[in-house]
């Protein structure tokens, strides 16, 4: 089984991490090779991207692609989400644990941008 | 003329930083509607989005947009920005300045995500 854990930072606002969980289920839908999507936290939400491994883990999965919702490569996303994922694949030596590239390093992220911006003049 | 002003979280890492800003070069390339695109950062990082804002006023724009680069309608989207829109429309009151809605609103976010995650399996 393969699972996606879609990583945010995570915010004191109930409604933002919300928000999150709501965009991964708009994305579990559209994403055919996940059997399941789910949603994380690095700060100050629940659950942390560490209990969502492990999760995943007991549900069976045996490839897990993390993906780092963030937009750039500051410090949660060069240092915090790999040091995450190299302890967890020690941890579970026979579980394929993987790293996908961040949101703001996809390349139609500008031309999305663009789009949206010019729809609303 | 028409400013965009492409406000991100600002970053220790000033990898991080000048990621954000190759991207608004990007965006502006793609952007036919504005004359200028610029890069601000509300935190840790310069231009600040209020330095930005009067940079553009000084430059002559009489429509600025301010997009916040940002997934997640956290205190910095709630708050945060939505005060410095409004501390400089009192400021500037014969300039057009005004709040575009943050990316992680952008409709089709989650496509581009299930396409980016898809193609990396």
């Amino acid at each position: 089984m393969r699972v996606l854990i879609i990583a945010a930072h995570g915010s004191r606002r109930k409604e933002s991490n919300k928000e999150v969980v709501e965009m991964s289920k708009a994305v579990s839908k559209q994403c055919a090779g996940y059997e399941k999507v789910h949603t994380a936290f690095l700060e100050l939400a629940l659950p942390s991207i560490e209990q969502c491994i492990d999760q995943a883990v007991g549900e069976g999965a045996k490839h897990i692609t993390v993906f780092p919702y963030f937009l750039a490569a500051g410090r949660h996303v060069a240092e915090d989400i790999p040091d995450i994922v190299v302890e967890k694949k020690e941890q579970y030596p026979n579980i394929s644990i993987e790293l996908a590239s961040y949101l703001g390093e996809a390349p139609r992220l500008p031309g999305l941008i663009a789009d949206l911006l010019s729809s609303e003049q």
